[in-house]
């Protein structure tokens, strides 16, 4: 039995964890979750797992819950993360917050000696050298949930990682893969939402169709496997089938297939070293599928894409730019604040601006991921 | 260092061993090797690698070749076999002959505690039960050299056999995978002889055209990894990009891909459970490659396929008639004495005439191969 403390409990990820913790009860107990402003579902979940610790974002839900349910123990705001994330009865944090509201929560529960499973790729883009060099320190595995990486994390078991050369992540292409650059000029939100493979949160779904969420996944590659940039490329697949694979040396490569489920790399993640059955996971039958397309990437084309390689060579403080700006212009975008190939423009506007600070401490990246912030907002 | 004893030296397999041996010779040694008829090639290996041993088919090439090497140590026919497979400064076999006679060489070895790199198929498929049960009261490791067993291998490396759904072989199709069965009806050897995708020996090619090869490698899949019949599937791949695939419960498939390329696997099972670079062999670009196609495999088209699922799942003797048979037959076939389709009419009617014998022992083994060759020939 693995006990679990789930951040973001109410998001995609989230939601599907429970579905694999409901899935398998002699396996998996929810002991402690984190929730937004979604109450409603925080009250189900509370009902079903009757976890011992749960956070909420407010002060004054936090007070409600607590006079309905006298049993449980509640805590809200970024405090009650880290408290979620450190429950000491806990063996493994499911990082699955959006953002870099993930980062404090996920150090501290590495310095506690948890068993990382991490969803939150923000995390590890803004601040990926302290989280690894923590994780190494307190010898903690940081388990990747992401298709993916899960995927490249699955290919590389029984392996060296000195036989690496290359990890290629595949790109379903998002909502808009097979528009031009001058067709992009007025697309809505409705349309950027409409993800052709994956049922995923809004604020991924857009990352996805402005190739930014590839972009952070490469970055978050180089953190999870310690590959360098020149080493990680990005394949466009749009059927989403071959999740990613990884190239040795030898010229034999090993890839992850299936159908677009989350739930496998999360399970996976949870199971880890071992697997357990997912019987409502859907087969991939390939003679059903028929083809599979590949194609090359054009970092012309998808240009968050090449700001990210830019970010990620840079180093230092530039990825917390990189991410900072993108999360402001994407909330912008959702907004209906700003068109859709403005948020390409922010970013680059906000990384051209930005004097990079090599090897930043926690407090510096803080810093300079609210000013980044702030400069977006001052631009709109 | 590795020191390799190599049977079949100069054939597709073996040649390429060499290579492997060639391009990296601070890790491998070729100590013992054996050759059929080729002196001329003989000779060059002896000068090039200077072996302690070597075995040629006909006593007089023997004495021939003792008279020019006086330093190196000669021997000849089937007892020559099996001296280079148990060499006893070898510390691995590559079993790369072909046909039911590796069988007695494998199991020597296998006695002395070589590792076993296993590229002659007929040699499972016809005693399956005695060399697995053999190599595990010895403690030897089996690796597959087959470009689809090296695949399933590789994507089984860090995973637990108990967690196996099932394992995926693909299949080129072979030289007339487009064509149906009434345009197969007067095909030539030459035609039968001309492979798509990869470059190997005439017996496993005309296999390869019949879907023989794969029903050989069914079974070959059931010893190897100890998975039964009906959790191996066949899948039509005509690119041989995929060599073959695993999947899991968890629904998760890994694969192993590459360019059609024998030395891939061959290395790997040099090197296991590493791996070196072989920077001679072409990178897999699937952009450049575009689309892979999949499609199921119908066992009416390819009848062979049917006839070894069959010997397989009926066991005893039945998969050593299945493989006899056919070695009869495609040799017959071979010399222009039959036509392509009487291929499987003679494999057909060697399986419906035999009266399986369970568990049989290796003098059964071989009383019952003789008697299915002796009965194609009969038909002939």
């Amino acid at each position: 039995m693995k006990t679990i403390s789930l951040l973001g409990a109410t998001g995609s990820v989230g939601n599907q964890t429970i579905d694999i913790i409901r899935e398998h009860p002699a396996e998996f107990q929810l002991a402690a979750f984190s929730v937004g402003k979604n109450i409603e579902l925080a009250r189900k979940l509370i009902i079903e797992f009757k976890p011992q610790l749960v956070s909420v974002q407010e002060s004054s839900d936090c007070t409600l819950l607590k006079a309905e349910f006298p049993k449980t123990k509640f805590t809200f705001g970024n405090e009650g993360l880290i408290e979620v994330a450190v429950f000491e009865k806990s063996d493994i944090l499911v990082n699955a917050v959006l953002g870099s509201v993930g980062l404090h929560p996920t150090l501290q529960a590495i310095e506690c000696g948890k068993v990382i499973a991490i969803a939150n790729k923000e995390t590890l883009v803004t601040a990926g050298h302290l989280v690894i060099e923590a994780a190494k320190r307190n010898n903690v595995p940081l388990l990747p949930v992401d298709s993916e990486h899960s995927a490249i994390f699955q290919a590389l078991q029984g392996e060296m990682d000195k036989n690496i050369e290359r990890l290629i992540l595949t790109a379903s292409g998002g909502s808009f893969r097979d528009r031009t650059r001058a067709e992009l000029k007025d697309v809505t939100v409705e349309q950027a939402l409409h993800h052709p493979n994956w049922s995923m949160g809004a604020k991924i779904t857009i990352d996805s169709a402005t190739m930014m969420n590839k972009g952070l996944e490469v970055i978050e590659a180089h953190w999870l496997f310690g590959v360098p940039f020149e080493k990680i490329d990005v394949l466009l697949h749009k059927e989403s089938i071959i999740h990613s694979m990884v190239e040795f040396h030898d010229s034999s490569i090993i890839a992850q297939l299936g159908t677009p489920d989350m739930r496998v790399p999360i399970q996976y993640a949870l199971t880890y070293p071992d697997r357990l059955p997912l019987n409502s996971a859907k087969k991939l039958n390939l003679a059903s599928v028929g083809k599979l397309h590949f194609q090359e990437m054009d970092l012309k084309r998808f240009r968050c894409l090449d700001f990210a390689y830019h970010a990620g060579n840079k180093g230092g403080t530039m990825p917390t730019v990189l991410n900072a700006a993108n999360e402001a212009a994407v909330a912008a975008f959702l907004k209906g604040k700003i068109r859709f190939l403005q948020i390409e423009e922010l970013i680059e506007q906000a990384l051209s601006k930005h004097q990079v600070i090599d090897n930043p401490s926690l407090a510096m990246i803080e810093e300079v991921d609210k000013e980044a912030r702030q400069f977006v907002h001052s631009l709109l």
